[in-house]
């Protein structure tokens, strides 16, 4: 009986141990893609609890404590931080086998030292240890990071965004770096049509362009796209249901934007006619800029309307949606490669029906100029547990290269995430190390070893850049 | 080389053993959607023979002994019931790593005590012990139900059926509670118009409302959703192959009804509008008594229609279908939900693609009122073997809580059923005891002991209110 | 710690080693689909080199090259060819865990006794040894065929095709079977008239029947299935993204006809009632010879259009779709069925979502008249690989008979491809030692074995009657 989150967590055999402890354990981290809070880091602050730094902000523990029956008032609600701590003590023993059980034991041990499991008898002892650590300097927001041998980490943001943290970060000569990504899903957010010009009107004060027109609309944006890549970012995302790439002409789209700006009405045709040109014009500046764009594919979103009033969004409404992909993705990939205006590219999939088709499209578009430019991103959200990653891996090896793959992300809201890092390296290590010792792949731990580290931080230091 | 079907059957290492014989074993079974027939417990009549229990309704093995290249003769058609087991005999060798192989098995041994494989070889000897054996009192229906250890069960009735076996089970004093659930599949059929009416007829006279109007129809259906549960049935049930939840007005419905009512053809959005709107009744009624509501998704019917015509539905003509499912559940959910009227919910899906789109679909209308309110339910039909077991356990536990899932079901014809709900014991507990002994889990018996008897009993006991 | 591709390669216990050495490995192979050419089985050449074996004409290994950033000048490009085996080399190393890296070591083993691994340090070596070998008589096209034991080869052939390379390889008094199959994709290509009527010009020659009318292009068509039937061809088979199975006349049909050929564009639903209306007559054709039809479904072709202009069809820029594919399926099969009409079928599948789909849809009409009569085709293209098997032989266990399984083909371009073969066998007997090992299955070494036989050779010869 092997002990519950050992040194050898995850890791079934010999080989698979000396790949981790040997190769992957010390490499860096670069955290390509998440949701940090650049404030936060900014001003480096302390937490003054553990409910604040686990439970202000993670939709995953709310869902699970809304599964387990516990009522929103100490999830969302006006309890105290610690009868929400307990509420949350008090379920953690029934999330079990949900990746939840294993990242709140593994960030209880990574970066409080504490091996102890959370549960309602072990509940005021770690709440008051965790929170008394919590406020001395070794665990503020810069301390977290550094403890965790982060190089690099992208953040999300808005193109109206200051990036006023960022600034500050790379002023205070913070050594790792803080880089922004730009994210403009609200410049193509049509759906809502005030909510749109209001986001026109702050581009225009953003960005000192009036705009009237379409071609204003982009020239300004553009800007943004400019100021981004000054502040140091070389990376563009964006959350899409699915790719939008039907055709269009520009005499439409300036005609829609005219329609919407005059706050009229679009039909739905026309309201995908804009998301797919838009898309365009943000893939042709990432290409220009030799940037990274990724497209996170598959989301449901704001299900729950009742909630969504109350609570807004990101609270944890959200699930896996069933939407066509194929033919969208490959004409959009195909529309920007045909004149040879294709960026580096990184595809994720919350969906784990449709990881093949995923994975396959990326050959239809690695050319040979950039080794591996499609990228196959790695397992999100709802997929980010040893099960969703594992596949992903598989289907990855079995149609791509896994050897080029970029590998991790956190894409986390918490500055606690980062064991998911050594988390996806223990599954990585042990798949390879069991097929080192079935006689699958060959016994040569450093041919073996060296492409472990390049999944873990070379790959992803040559794509970006870095 | 382990024996076939031994005590550790499926229990692949020593935990799991200990989990399953200490823990998951002796509980009692809570059958709560099966498609027994009332009568034969009614009468608790002795089958004369193992053909007619076996071999007179299933279509599974009906499939299998098509797919062998068994004649119809021997399988629905005028054959002797000997004649008939001799071609199963003759087909279950063949369908090795079929879930039908250790069915069978487990069958012969849970009941009849008979570890010999069937085969041609041993098909009389079998035959003979079983056929004797099911002539006494000791393998009646209601006893052979006594020896599984089943607490409760729940067929499943049409609106108009009369309950009169139920009822007559429990005037009888059975101790096992055998309760009726309310499946009005045929009261929104309107693809056959036909057919359509002769319910609405046959409904007039069950209920003794006079029906000219859509509001009369609710009416009457509403007085047979009222006597099912004075009947003691707490749970709704649908077959469909998607939710149904487009928008609708009570003019346009009730117009529909007119012209349905009228023999007048309907267009197929006005079908799909007739749907949505019955599904909401049904679902307002099982929200105001606190039901459970079901929805079986995703099978695609009748695919053959020269067999259709000979011998009729459900006769093993049916499969997988690859229905859109994510936007028009999450619509209907809501809708529900936003004035909090949606009831307990359980969502069983049959393409094992949508697994992932089912399990996160629960987590966002679980609020925290109930514990599980919203399940992602066990493996059904197609999927009800140790691999479809797997895989909807894997996905719930990465993407809900699996402790506080309410757990299997037969969902079967046969009284030989109810060793499913041991193999899934079986394979729950493998599960469970492989990850305490890699350390995935901590070695806490208890703890993980507990969450098994919970989604073995306890939880659908608690869900269900019994 | 196991050696690299030994003789237990994939087989991880005893059972599994046993099953594999005594039962499946001297079995004969019949290779019931590929691509091969038959002109080169009919002039039995020797190739010059690797290169021209392995690279001239192999997509797999041309996305591996692109993807790890090979320029295209050493893929396809003018390049010499041990330059290209150079990049080729280079690349091996980064391919492991794809099948590549198992294919071409195996390919290295069986065929030239070769058991260093591929990399630059050992390129030069191995493309000396081989290109040496290649030039004996021992490794003619035909020689490498008897090395591999095969029996029967099917290729794939256009209706127009002359098949005098058939005929020459028959007339020489090759001892292995090699038959043609007819695949009419062509004839129904409706997307690109101009392209069609090419076609139609080119059936009119070789047939000799002036083509004016849908019923002469029939004619014209039928000779040709006739002819194959002539040469020994008893197999059809069909490139399609989805089943097309939408209601028409012969009428509407005939007007199409008459609009292609006269050049006009037709709208898209004429396109897809013209593909509806050829492969129910192709399918009446392959019925009243009692022929087996194949249908691989799912593919998305010709992604790239920049590289589809420079390199054309099959080079590599083709993925995985998710089309719909369930009730077009079943509609297209039911239709054929209804008048018992629908010939042995198999059906191949791309996308693995649809697995469980697909292996369903074959009970439908399994109508006990042939054995296995629709079968679930093994794992195709990109599927092909140890996770792919798996799964497909998982699925068609779970849902239908494995037992009744006609096995595995290569599908390939490559006379050095039959090892997958042995590679499917390796992973059959894999699966089904370790559940005898752990008493899932009995202990019948016999009963398991011939099943293992049928499955890799008896059950294809019985299905196609060879």
């Amino acid at each position: 009986m092997k002990k519950f989150i050992d040194e050898n967590f995850l890791l079934q055999n010999v080989t698979a141990q000396e790949l981790y402890h040997q190769f992957a354990k010390e490499m860096p981290i670069i955290d390509y893609h998440n949701h940090l809070s650049p404030e936060q880091i900014a001003r480096d602050v302390n937490f003054e609890n553990l409910t604040q730094l686990w439970l202000y902000g993670d939709h995953y523990k709310w869902r699970a404590m809304r599964t387990n029956g516990v009522d929103e008032k100490y999830i969302t609600g006006n309890a105290t931080d610690y009868e929400k701590f307990e509420q949350w003590a008090a379920t953690v023993p029934y999330t079990l086998r949900n990746p939840l059980y294993h990242w709140t034991h593994l960030e209880l041990q990574r970066y409080f030292n504490i091996d102890t499991l959370l549960s309602p008898a072990t509940a005021k002892v770690i709440y008051d240890e965790c929170s008394a650590k919590l406020k001395t300097p070794a665990f503020s927001v810069k301390n977290l990071l550094r403890k965790m041998n982060v190089k690099v980490l992208c953040t999300t943001d808005d193109p109206t965004d200051s990036l006023e943290h960022h600034r500050r970060i790379k002023e205070d000569g913070f050594e790792i770096k803080v880089l922004p990504a730009f994210r403009p899903d609200k410049a193509m957010n049509v759906d809502d049509v005030a909510g749109f010009n209001n986001y026109v009107n702050k581009l225009q004060e953003v960005s000192g362009i009036l705009i009237a027109t379409w071609s204003e609309y982009l020239q300004a944006l553009k800007t943004r796209h400019d100021f981004f890549a000054e502040m140091g970012s070389t990376v563009s995302d964006h959350g899409l249901e699915q790719l939008y790439a039907v055709d269009y002409t520009d005499a439409e789209v300036k005609n829609i934007f005219r329609k919407l700006t005059a706050g009229e009405s679009i039909s739905q045709p026309e309201n995908i006619k804009f998301k797919s040109a838009m898309l365009v014009q943000f893939a042709l500046w990432d290409h220009e800029k030799n940037w990274v764009q990724q497209y996170h594919l598959g989301a449901l979103r704001n299900n729950n309307s009742r909630m969504m009033q109350t609570l807004g969004p990101d609270t944890g409404w959200d699930s896996i949606g069933d939407f066509s992909q194929a033919k969208q993705l490959s004409k959009f990939l195909n529309r920007l490669d045909h004149t040879n205006q294709l960026a580096k590219t990184i595809l994720y999939n919350l969906n784990p029906a449709d990881n093949e088709l995923l994975a396959t499209m990326t050959g239809n578009f690695n050319d040979g100029t950039v080794a591996g430019k499609i990228q196959f991103g790695a397992s999100w959200w709802f997929l980010d547990q040893k099960d969703g990653i594992t596949k992903q891996l598989n289907t990855l090896s079995s149609m791509g290269l896994l050897s080029k793959f970029i590998g991790m992300l956190t894409d986390s809201r918490s500055v606690l995430s980062f064991p998911r890092h050594e988390y996806f390296r223990r599954v990585l290590c042990n798949i390879l190390g069991e097929e080192m010792e079935n006689g699958e792949l060959p016994d040569d731990i450093n041919l073996v070893g060296s492409i472990i580290q390049d999944i873990c931080f070379n790959n992803a230091k040559e794509y970006f850049g870095w």
